[in-house]
Order: structure tokens, then C-alpha cells, then sequence
């Protein structure tokens, strides 16, 4: 997690994760899930990155998401992640 | 629509739309709902394009949307769309 500031934001579908930590604490349980990310497409400059990538997951088989960046002294220090939700919400209501 | 070939293919989050008889049918009722767009970041080349946006419609106040695109002789051949349902569908349960 060298790459990613401390002061981090992410905003997230769920709303805005602020600073490292809570980022850590954020994509810890989707680590424990994922199986497999394949990148879709990428471009990117010296600032900024947009990605596009699939997950598979053991609630999911397919779920992808998108995520512009941007980089400031080496260090990513700002994140927007799009996903689909729908299909692991409907994962999670079946397992319910 | 003269931007879009007649054999495009659209993977969107729940499937394969294939032409542009029935990409033109897909996006019909959501320009129906849209408000407003935003151009939230972007890069290309000549031969292919990543996009993310946020969507303002009557149904959700912020619907953000990224899409892959790749062109052939000037025209869209594949789009590849993901967007998050989970809030269009709680919507639709909240007015059901």
C-alpha cells in the first residue's frame, strides 16, 4: 500500500473513503472474496489513470468496475470507483 | 446515431445488446429519464476510447456510468458499459 497516500479519498459507490486506513479497511473483506481481476482496458498520463477491470469473486462470477485515479508525488490520492452493485447485492440477499 | 455501425455490440450490465436497432431501442426510455450528464474523465486513441460519467435522471440524483468504446472506419463497434443498477433499482422498488 506504498502507492496510496495516507490522506487518500475514494469515493465509492457507497459514499467517500477518507484516508488510508479506512481505504485498508474498505477493500479488505472484497481481497477475501476475490478470486480472479482480469484489466479490461486502461489509458493513463503522468497524473491520472482510468481502468477498467473484471472481478470474479466467490459471491459473483463476473463483476466489473471502473476506477479513474490520479497520482501526486508517487501517490495515488484520489480514487472514483464505479461498480455494479446489483449483482452482489442479489448474491448477498440469496445467501440471506 | 450515424457514429454507431449497424453491427455494434454493446455488453451492458444485464447483456449483450446486439445492432443498433436494438442499441437504439436500449438507450430510448433511459433518455427518456436523463437530466443531465457529466464528463467525469476520459482518454483515447485512434482506435479506442474509456469514459466515465455521472448521469443525472428523474429516477436517481447521481448515476455513474463508465463505458470502453472501440471504433472501426470511423464508427462504434463495441461498446463495453458498466454502470451501478443498485440505485436505478431501488428506485423502481420504491415506486413499485
Amino acid at each position: 500500500m506504498s502507492y496510496v497516500a495516507d490522506d487518500i479519498i475514494c469515493d465509492a459507490p457507497a459514499g467517500r473513503i477518507e484516508g488510508a486506513d479506512q481505504y485498508r479497511a474498505f477493500l479488505r473483506p472484497f481481497f477475501k472474496l476475490l478470486k480472479r481481476a482480469e484489466l479490461m482496458a486502461h489509458f493513463g498520463d503522468e497524473e491520472s489513470a482510468l481502468l477498467m477491470y473484471d472481478t470474479v469473486t466467490v459471491l459473483v462470477p463476473s463483476g466489473p468496475a471502473c476506477e479513474y485515479i490520479t497520482i501526486e508525488d508517487d501517490q495515488i490520492n484520489y480514487i472514483r470507483l464505479v461498480f455494479d452493485r446489483a449483482p452482489f447485492q442479489a448474491a448477498v440477499q440469496l445467501a440471506a
